[in-house]
Parts: structure tokens; sequence; C-alpha cells
């Protein structure tokens, strides 16, 4: 993979005179006409010349306007950090759409550093490349330009880069202890690099070896690079989003994984109070222990309208800290938000080390209402299932607890509720025509919440279905699969 | 102060049980209408009673419907936090408008704590005082509805509270060292408290001492001033917001602070490159120091459309690493910057230890444009200079470098510019007829200039003018300032 990066490939300090001011206008030329347009560029450098890597963010800076760029360096990464999934601190340093973001020291970096240093061992790796590729194809699938380039140096090449620092230059301040590493250990760091950038080069995020042994050659080859790919970028025409109204609605309606839900279920007055101390006893007791463990909870609830999501979330909290518990009504996204990946605003939300984030409504909105309603091409729905697989095996990874329920009720519980509703003057702002409207596409939800489910239980995070046609009977089990799935997680 | 806090007052168990659905209606309904309201709540639950204020949030987190409640509880704060001036934390968790934001252990609560402990001087409380004055202040006068309730136990009932929670009620865990504190010094405690309150207790943020013996007359109290408070705001008509065009310019133009810049500055080509290559060097190497140390620096911006800015800005962050500093452009605001106080766009972007953010326009956007254009009302931006002045106070005081730069040219000069700049095809862009309308305005921008040098230029902070007829003449009277200002933090 890097022969071809061993060439001894050369720019002439003439030839690189007659070429610098192309590229530079190049370069800010293709920035500027980015800053209109639909999509962000994530720009990755790294490689085993870092002090290349370092010269040339200095440069791109120097070249482009700065005031749209953006570079982070990934170092030991904050407690607040520490505290949320691996990606984490990438998603939050995610460049809007028609900015550039560049990322030094990332993720593909730290997978080889970690293995390197013996901190993950082959299976571990894996895992990590999995998360890469997920977290780099969901990037590139929603639009963004996702450009990495790989500075490579022989390693004579890079014995005498350092030695150079280390004496002639006054650059010794530059050199860590890494990059000694690096250099004492070439042959493993050069293999494990290989396998990292062969498994991370999928279509949409290929690697862009470079040779870097002459500065001059290597700015010249990034800036082509990055001309040219943006150029042929912003020259295609903008994606076609048609949005068809959802898949039609089956008739006769095929047996869906919901229609497996009991909706006889009741619970009586009695035993309802009962039990509903009885959690809360629990819950309150788990929460704590929860909360002074450090581990964080993920809760998302989904369902039909007016299937009680609200009345469960506050049974839940009622025996919580407050200071401890968010819940987030997922509404329309903010104008941050809309310039961003989708799922970026539920990352934005993952809570602290002992504290719960709780969605009323969440990223299922992508493959239910948005699917639904068109607001979502086809490709972008039917992607949405292994992205949300991916982001959640992360919340999952980094230890937190999440959990899942949709709340069942049968239609014509709903117009009962519905109607009910607007009889309470204090309840009739919940019921809006569009609830009605939704109502006639009963069926199609009903499919696309079945597919849903089916596409996204997975072992590490399984939906619960709730039988809802009793409030009081969903609220009971929403407690006890909560208390059930902290002690586990406790254990 | 305390004393009218130890009458004994007693809600019965009937009258409560009459009250509550009142109550709960009430927070509730005036929480719902909030929602379209023009300004946030912040509320502040502090006091004696600390398990009665927990008590307290969990009760209105079950009265009012969490998804637009926010509490933050302020422990130990994080390494990001602490990196960035003392109220960043707060900051950060302030409510947009429409929501309520719930603060405990905040503010008043920490300087208590840290007067008690020793860790706080007289002095120091002093200035911490100021700080929370002017946060607050700053805040109500933005509009937020700032509602302060301090819990207050008389030593004997603060005693019994705390032994009934250690022996009886399965409480024990909630009680925490400082509780013991308290308990242990209450008369300093209180006189302490009483002193914080007093001077905190400004127009627009007055507290609401609350007798909390009773835990029932205690929730009535709160909810019915809080539900008082909020329902006569809501009732008043909104704030007339007449937007006067800025103040008509004085003809002849007054002698500015302005006037007294040299324009005539200027330097030869050999001079400037040599002058450059230095302050480079220079700035290199105090760069990476200030990165080493954990320095920060703020560089702001201003000055006259075509002044300059951009030229000067990449002349200085060109020594720098691109991995620590970034380069901010002041635009219009998202909308979450624009559902928050004016200043909270750039609380949220002062870097992190060791880097630099550099702000091309900055927070006096709201004394210049908004002024001249009528975006801030007069009481807006004459209170503007006093907000400007604690938020940079509160910047430096952390001892990040804040450095404020107004880059001057004529209005001959500037024509000349804009005149050049329609010539060059790449620079048309940054040419608008807005540019030459701002042209005809220039002795208004002038005069409001030279009034938020005159208010703003503080011995901690002060402006420093620079003669920009003479672009690279600007260049390096900025690299030296700066260079100068470095060296005298890090010595």
């Amino acid at each position: 993979m890097f022969e071809t990066a061993e060439l001894g490939r050369r720019t002439s300090k003439e030839e690189y005179k007659t070429l610098e001011p192309f590229l530079r206008t190049g370069v800010l030329t293709v920035q500027y006409e980015l800053r209109d347009a639909d999509f962000p560029v994530v720009l990755v450098i790294a490689g085993t010349d870092r002090l290349g890597c370092s010269d040339l963010m200095n440069l791109l800076h120097e070249w482009m306007d700065a005031r749209y760029l953006e570079a982070s360096v990934f170092e030991a990464p904050s407690d607040e950090e520490l505290e949320r999934p691996r990606f984490w601190r990438y998603w939050r340093a995610l460049p809007a759409k028609g900015r550039v973001g560049i990322f030094h020291r990332e993720w593909t970096t730290r997978a080889i550093v970690d293995r390197v240093k013996g901190n993950l061992d082959e299976a571990g790796l894996d895992q990590r490349l999995r998360h890469i590729e997920g977290f780099e194809r969901a990037l590139a699938d929603d639009g963004a330009l996702v450009l990495k380039f790989w500075l490579h140096l022989p390693e004579k090449a890079l014995a005498r880069r350092l030695e150079e620092a280390e004496n002639g230059s006054g650059k010794s301040w530059e050199i860590t202890k890494e990059d000694r590493l690096v250099l004492r250990h070439y042959p493993r760091v050069q293999s494990v690099a290989e396998q990292v950038l062969r498994r991370t080069s999928v279509g949409g995020a290929l690697w862009n070896v470079v040779e870097s042994a002459d500065w001059r050659y290597r700015n010249v080859a990034v800036a082509q690079t990055l001309i040219q790919t943006l150029t042929r970028r912003l020259a295609e025409p903008p994606k076609l989003r048609i949005h068809p109204p959802g898949p039609a609605p089956r008739e006769p309606n095929p047996l869906t994984v919901l229609d497996h839900v009991d909706l006889t279920k009741t619970i009586d007055d009695e035993a309802y109070e009962k039990k509903l101390k009885r959690y809360w006893g629990k819950l309150a007791k788990l929460g704590r222990k929860s909360h002074q463990r450090g581990l964080s909870a993920v809760v998302a609830f989904e369902g039909w309208d007016a299937a009680g999501k609200g009345g469960a979330i506050r049974r839940l909290t009622k025996p919580l800290d407050a200071a401890r518990y968010r819940v987030v009504p997922i509404v329309t996204p903010s104008d941050e938000e809309g310039v961003h990946h989708y799922l970026w605003r539920f990352w934005r939300q993952l809570p602290r080390g002992g504290h719960w984030t709780i969605f009323d409504r969440s990223w299922y909105g992508r493959v239910l209402v948005e699917r639904l309603e068109g607001f979502a091409t086809e490709e972008e729905w039917r992607r949405a299932y292994a992205e949300i697989n991916d982001f959640e095996e992360m919340i999952v990874h980094r230890g937190i607890l999440l959990l899942k329920f949709w709340i069942h009720i049968s239609p014509e519980e709903q117009l009962r509720r519905f109607k009910a509703r607007e009889k309470v003057p204090f309840k009739k702002y919940k019921i809006t025509t569009e609830d009605y409207r939704n109502r006639d596409r009963w069926n199609g939800y009903e499919l696309a919440a079945d597919e849903m489910v089916q596409r996204t239980s997975t072992d590490y995070a399984r939906w619960h279905l709730v039988s809802g046609n009793d409030k009081r009977w969903a609220r009971i089990q929403v407690l006890k699969t909560v208390c059930r799935e902290l002690e586990r997680a406790m254990d």
C-alpha cells in the first residue's frame, strides 16, 4: 500500500514557485464556493509524517479563509468526553454544511496508536474499525465530502526528519515521545497502519496516500487533490430529493410484530397503586446507586400519538432526582441542528456520567414520521437502520444503559383518547388536525414500526413493546423494565 | 433578614390537599404560556435547607412539564469548565426563551461556601458579588425573569432535619459533609448568607426568603410566588422595541479619540519584511510557550469595513499552530443564539486552556452596528458597555489574555480600497451596496466608536487603536502588541 509513496517524487523549487499561486487561488475558490453548498468537508490529515501534518494544517490555514475552517486535534480526552461514547468528541467537532473541518490525531490515528501500544487486541481493533467505517459511511452518505490524506514517510526519511528537527532547525520542541515510538517500531506501525487504512478505505471515504518526503511535492499533491475532488463534487447536480409519500398501506394489513402485543392487558386500581409504590421505592434506590457509580442512561420513548408516552415518562421520573435527568422532547431541529447530520442533535444530548437523558420521541423519527411524510428519501431512511444500530452500539459500548420503549395502543383506543382530550380544556392544546390526519396513515405507520422493530431490535438494544390500551398497565411495565435493566447493569 | 422566615408558619394537611390541585394547574399553565413568550425563566433554588431544595426541584418537575424544564446542579467543575471563566458553566446552562432553567448550588451558594470555608477573603467575596450582580442584572435587563428562592431553616430545625434523615427516614445517603458543616458553623453561615443575599438582592433579581421548616408551607409559598410573578410578567405588554435609526451625526464632527490616531504612519517594504519575519519568529515561540503553559487568548478585531482586519488576522495567525487557534467571524446569529442573551454566543466560543479564539468583529457589534442600525434599542446599547466590561473582566480574571484592536483608516482610504476591490474579480464578493451605504454613516459610526473606546477601555482590557491607512504598518503594530502582551502575561 505504501510502495507507491516511496517513489522519491519531488517538486522542484522553480516548479513550486510557478504552481503556488494557482494552488492558493484554487483552494480558496473552492472553499468560497463550498460556502453555498449543501454539504460539509471532513478533511482528515494523518500519517507517519506527523510534523508534515502539522505543517500542512498551517499551510491550509494560510491559503484558505481561516474563518470557515476549523481544525480539531484530538489529544487526551477531557473528562466530559470520557463520560461519553468514544466518537462523541468527533461528532461534536463536525463542521456544518458549507464549512471545512480538519481532523488530526483522529479516530484512525487513535486506532493505530492503540493497537501498536497494545491497548487494543485484534478483536478490539476489529470492532473499532467497524465503528470507524460506520461513522465515515454515515457522514459520506449524508453528503459530507470525507477526504482523507495519509502522509507517508519511509523509515529512513522519518529518522532523518526527526534528527533534523532535533538538531538543526530549532524544532526539537515539536518532537513527541510518540514520534520516537513510531520510529522505533516502524515496521509494526506500518503493518498496523496498512491494515487500518485498507479496512477504512471504503467508497466515499477513500484514503489518499501522499508521498511526504519532499514538502513541496506533498503540498502540491494535497492541494491538487483537494481542488479536484471539491470541484468535481461542487459540479455535481444537487441530488434530486424526491420526497414520495410513504409506502401505500397494503390492504388487508399483514400481521406485524405489533399485532403480537396483547392489548387486553389491564391492571386494577389497587394493584396499580401497590406496584407503583413498590417500583418507585426500588427505582429511587437504583437511580441513586447508578448516579454514585457514574452509570448513565439513555431512554427513548416512541409510540402512537396519545399512546401515553408523556404519562409514562412522568411516572418514570417521579422517584428520580431532578438534578440527574433531563427530558428532551424531539421537535423541529434548530438551524444549527439542521446543517448537521440528523443524528448530531442526539449525540449532543448524550448525558454526562451518572446522568440520564429521556427522549420523548427520538432518532427513530427518521424511519417513522420522516419516512411516512416523505421528509427523508427512501435511500435515507433505508440506510438509517444501520446508522441507528451503530449509534446505539457505541452508546452501549461506552457502558451507558440504553432502553427503547414502543408504547402500543389500538386505533380505537387512540380515537377514544383524542375525543376525551378535546373535552378537557387543559388538554385541548395536545390535539391538532394533524393528529387526525396521521390516523389515516395508521397502516403505513404500523408497517414502518414493524420494520423498525425488526431491523433495530439488537441483542445490545432490544425494543420493549408495551401494551398501552390500559395506561396504567403500560406505566407499570415501563417501571418494571427500567428497574430490571438497571439491576442487571449494576450486577 | 431571616427573622421573617422563623415565624413558624405552617400549612395544614387539609389546607394543602385543597390547594394542591390549584397550584399544580397554576404552575403548569404559566409554564405553557411561557412557551410562547419572549423571555426565559432563571429559577434559583438555594438555602440552608438543602434537602428541601432537592425535594422542591423534584416537586417542580412533577408539577410542570419536564420537557421544557432544565435543572442544573453545579458540583465540582469539569476540566473543560475549569479552563474557562468561573461563570462559563452558568452561561452554558442558561435556558432559551420560553423555557425554565432551575439552578441549584449555583453562583450565590458557591460564594457563600467559598467564604465560609475560607477560600475567599472579604475582598475576594466582594469581587465575586460584583460579578454575580453583573451577571444577574445582565440577564434581567435582557428580559429574563430571574426568580430566586432561599429556603431558610432555623438552626434547631436544621439539626432536627439532619437527624431525621440520618435515622428515621432512610435518607441518610442524602446527607453530605457540607450539610454537617453548615450545621456546625450555623451562625457563621447565616451571617455570610445574609451579607451575600443582601448584596445580590438587586432590582429584577430579588431574593424570596421562604420559611422551610414545614414542607407544605414551603411548597405552597414557592408555587404561589412562581405563579404570581410569572402571571404578572406574562401580562405585561411586550416591550415596545422602537428601533430609532442611530444618532444623527452632528456636524461639524467633533474631535473623537480616533482623530488622535496618526494616519500618516507608513513603513517601507524592506523594514516591513524584516519586522514581519522578526515578529513571526518571536510569536511562534511565544505561541508555543503559551500553549505549554495552558495560557489562552481571546483577540477581538474591530474597525471600518476594508480596514484590513482580515489581512491583519492572517499575518497574526501565520506563525501560530493551526491546531491551537480558531478564527470566528461574527455574522448573523443562529436561531439558538438568537433565543439567548446577546453575549451567549461569545461565551460559548471562549477557548480551552492553551488555545486562542480570534474574533473577526465581536461583541462590540452591540454598540456599533446594532446601535447605528437600530437593531438594539438605546436602552440596550447603553447598558451594553457595563455588560461588556463585566464580561471582559471575567475573562481576564480567569487568566486569559484579552486583546482588542480597532484598526483605523480614513474615509478617503476606505473609498480607495472599495474601488480597488471592485477591480479584482476575486475580491469583488467583499463589496456590496451595503458597504457604500455604511459609508454615508461614517460620522455616526465614528461617534459610536469614540464612545465605545471611552467606555470600554479599562485597565484590564484596554483598546489598541491601530493606524491602518498603511496596511503593512497596521499588521506590524498588531504583531508587536500581541508579542508584547504575551510576554508580559508570561513573565
